[in-house]
């Protein structure tokens, strides 16, 4: 026989790193060890299985061919042995064995290895609050509680439930319970905006709208403080500062943790993200591999450190990890933390990093933001998609792209692409060029990501000069809280009328195709906000404003077709 | 005033420079001569419009906030002069100007310039064949013909159509007539495949079966040799070698060719591709310009000349055009081809080069074809996707990608960040770790584009050994041809039946999962063609097989995932 292989994980990277190295050394004897019964499924989908999208559990550990990926399976068809209910306790990197324990008998054993993989995943981060392990209070870690979830759904005890936590999987298990089962749903961020550090505030806020329309109670900047039990010592209630929250059901998804203690205590090199390995996923010890949500990964775009808890990485390292395993010199470079999430009708996306982040690492940094038509203006499924082109000033290296349209994939038509070059360190003049797929069921002759590369262009000239969407909505709140300034609506005449009734003699109104012959009209001693539907005609504007020496203007980049998407008071209701 | 910027032409190009050079250069005087009265239209939604998909023509002059763009609205709006009717006879360089006729007044007169823009566009080619100019007879490359097609389609004068040619206009015309007029429609190609020198014959093949049975008449091999007239002269008839066809309207869609003769008259280097450009889109005289489907492109995959003829394209080069005439030294390096295409309920993509031009080219060229999910398998709206991934085995640079799949965005968001890292030389390795984004509504962990790369990477290390579509089709569809061959089918044994009955004793059958303990009874002296739904089963099996010395097996790659959408006498009915 080969080298014994041992694998400690059955999730995501521990199979794939197995099986991929069991085709590369067909001799190799390769185990897996897991401390549950059930491995290798698809963890990220069991959302969908609460919501009752998919029927079974089984789904999600069933092979694309309808085959329940468990002990048997890799035992037969991919000749990988599984161990589990076998929890690994220590490393014994002199001897060269995992000690482990039967979790079922409770006898303990040693298992030697020639190289030795570590993939053990990540732990939810469990809040340090009161009744943080109440009965009923549950986090999105394993099949087990997915399935304690839907049994309680499906006899119809849960009416209420609670998410600590708006990052992706809270929002996903809101979806679930609020869309298919119709439980009042709330969710509670201690963070100012949902989906923290993956998109920045305006982004997040069109997905809150988006849930809250949808019937999901949204609390931003409102922890939870603790959760109260009932009579029976089962969690019924969540307090924050503002609010006391009943709940059938409360779960907790506030984020992951590496699970590197056994990495740890072997004496291997781990840092807060997770266990250290260099582009070969080789730790410390050189006979010892590690994968997956378990690992420190780098950010491609910061060159920094950080946790990147994906199943989709964890799958690519795990390949890369078995052909070093093999002696194929592979490398992972790092990540560029691409996302992507349903939210009920909508699709939110983002990849490279946020502006929120960009200028907290220091980057000269701006964003594009934009709203073009996902397809040609005249296909009868076009919509509007919000697009924001993250780029450094100075290098006009594109840093991140984030994108909001309908649940479909013309926002991951976009993010794709973005990921694939700004892992390359693409720049704005990449991304204006790049040759995205033209025809009018698809896309628009200037592709919404062209376009958004060109308004960056714009603004990285300096051609263009943008109000955030933050200070628009400050001014528009308050009027008067800026000195001076007026509106320059220069949309349709049809369009203006109900802002022309609420704002009054700050709303001037020209149209676009009007403003070359009637540009006396606008005040030369006001700070101008030129605003359109998208943010590009109003660009046309204000150059051409500059030309006659009207040059103390801002654009409002996206236009209203964002402005539309966000919660202001002021918008006129339908 | 700044300096006089002419351009010749005004439908994509020619605009898109015209307008973003004047807002670079607001003093710039610029003006846009065109021979035709309709300008500035969207040519690629021509088959929309006549389809009926896109009511009014209008439609297709239109701004996406319903402007249409005539020459008032270049003038107010943009602040650029449009001069239509007017036909450029010939550039006086010496003079720097460009002397022109208005074909309503037949008046001459010259219009000087500074800097001189040619956007020229390009022309259909018209067979010469007899009865090319017979009344009834339409190229599509204008807004006018439309306008004729759609008035005899709406006053039902159109029961049947023949379509000649089979490249993108003609097969999405030939969708426009059938699909919500209910035209009797015919496509002839004198090329053996549809969609020659954009995919390879299979990708091409599963078009054709869909459009087949859509309605579409589809002949393939087989070139118009004629058109005969009816009485009163009109069109009504097309000839091929095998047959003739009745015709109400007859579609000529043979491609296209450069209108450059304008440039090659005033003396400009000018190729059988077109004008010659360098990078920043200069013709041989540095004071003229040119840009869009006049032009000769680069193919930044063979480094070749090539015809580029896309709207796309044209108005990326103009704002590249537009920013050189302002002194800022913008590039457009080159095409990779990017290509996408609705066919009735499915869509097909490409970019890059088709694995028989990469052949042709001299590449050491190999094709992964697979045939993965879309999204995750558990997904309600799950599909599976034929991919193909076509790479040099020496360098491992990846030269193309193909996509099948239903009509929506799935293949764009494959085809797009293909299309992106093909630009940059991307390999094998970088298509394998791209960050394409995951979530279960979305993609799979491995997302399909991941793995098809994966599948390269097996077969540019000679781990997998594919049969081509073709050998399997010739083998299958006359078994003896080849001797000494077998069918394993690593199939469920419920879908195995009708091809057992149909081969009889060359096919053999154990499932995937048995293969390891019955690996016995598979004979020793046959080549072995191993078969799953998707290639990936089969790859796995092969390994294993090796392992154990029986060495001469091929893999199905992309499984019958593949075969079911081509056309296969042999294939079971349903």
């Amino acid at each position: 026989m080969g080298q014994k292989i041992v694998i400690i994980g059955g999730v995501a990277a521990g199979p794939k790193a197995a099986c991929h190295a069991k085709r590369l050394m067909p001799d190799a004897e390769i185990t897996i060890l897991d401390q549950d019964s059930l491995i290798s499924y698809g963890g990220c989908g069991i959302p969908y299985y609460v919501s009752g999208d998919v029927n079974d559990e089984d789904e999600l550990r069933k092979t694309s061919f309808h085959m329940t990926r468990d002990a048997s399976f890799f035992e037969n068809a991919k000749g990988v042995s599984v161990r589990t209910r076998t929890r690994a306790l220590s490393i014994n990197r002199k001897e060269k064995s995992v000690e482990v324990i039967n979790l079922d008998t409770e006898e303990k054993d040693s298992v030697p290895y020639d190289k030795l993989v570590i993939a053990t995943g990540s732990q939810p981060f469990v809040l340090p609050i009161p009744g943080a392990d109440l009965e009923g209070v549950y986090t999105i870690s394993d099949l087990h509680k997915a399935i304690a979830i839907k049994k309680g759904l499906a006899r119809g005890e849960i009416g209420k439930a609670v998410v600590i936590g708006g990052g992706a999987i809270g929002l996903e298990m809101a979806e679930a319970f609020a869309d298919l089962w119709g439980v009042e749903t709330s969710v509670v961020e201690f963070m100012p905006q949902l989906l923290p550090r993956i998109v920045d505030a305006h982004f997040a806020d069109m997905v809150k709208k988006h849930m809250k329309e949808a019937g999901v109670n949204i609390y931003t900047g409102e922890g939870a403080q603790s959760i109260e039990a009932d009579e029976s010592g089962k969690a019924c209630r969540v307090v924050t500062p503002n609010r006391s929250l009943e709940a059938d059901v409360v779960v907790m998804a506030a984020g992951v943790r590496p699970r590197s203690q056994l990495a740890q205590e072997a004496g291997l090199l781990v840092s807060p993200f997770g266990i250290v390995v260099n582009e070969r996923l080789q730790t410390s010890d050189p006979d010892i591999y590690a994968a997956g949500d378990c690992i420190e990964s780098i950010n491609l775009v910061t060159g920094k450190k950080m946790l990147a808890p994906m199943g989709s990485l964890a799958n690519r390292e795990g390949r890369v990890l078995a052909a070093n395993l093999a002696g194929i010199p592979k490398t992972f470079p790092g990540v560029v933390g691409s996302f992507i999430m349903k939210a009920f009708d909508c699709c939110i996306g983002a990849t490279g990093i946020s502006l929120e982040t960009a200028l907290a690492e220091g980057f000269d940094a701006d964003a594009a933001l934009t709203a073009p038509s996902d397809r040609a203006h005249f296909f009868p499924t076009e919509t509007k998609i919000p697009l924001q082109l993250i780029f450094d000033r100075t290098t006009r290296r594109v840093l991140g792209v984030q994108g909001f349209g309908p649940m479909g994939d013309a926002v991951l038509a976009r993010i794709n692409p973005a990921a694939a070059l700004i892992a390359k360190g693409g720049t704005i003049d990449d991304f204006s060029l790049m040759e995205l797929a033209y025809a009018p069921p698809f896309s628009t002759a200037i592709d919404a990501l062209n376009a958004a590369a060109n308004v960056a262009d714009n603004l990285a000239a300096g051609r263009q000069r943008n109000i955030s969407i933050a200070d628009f909505l400050a001014w528009t709140d308050n009027p008067s809280s800026q000195p001076n300034w007026v509106a320059l609506d220069i949309r349709h005449p049809n369009e203006v009328g109900p802002f022309q009734e609420k704002f009054g003699s700050i709303w001037h109104t020209i149209p676009y195709n009007e403003i070359r012959r009637r540009h006396e009209e606008i005040p030369r001693d006001k700070t101008i906000i030129i605003i359109c539907d998208a943010g590009t005609r109003s660009y046309e504007i204000q150059v051409f404003l500059d030309s006659i020496g009207i040059s103390d203007t801002k654009d409002l980049g996206g236009g209203f077709n964002c402005i539309s998407r966000l919660e202001v008071d002021w918008w006129p209701k339908k």
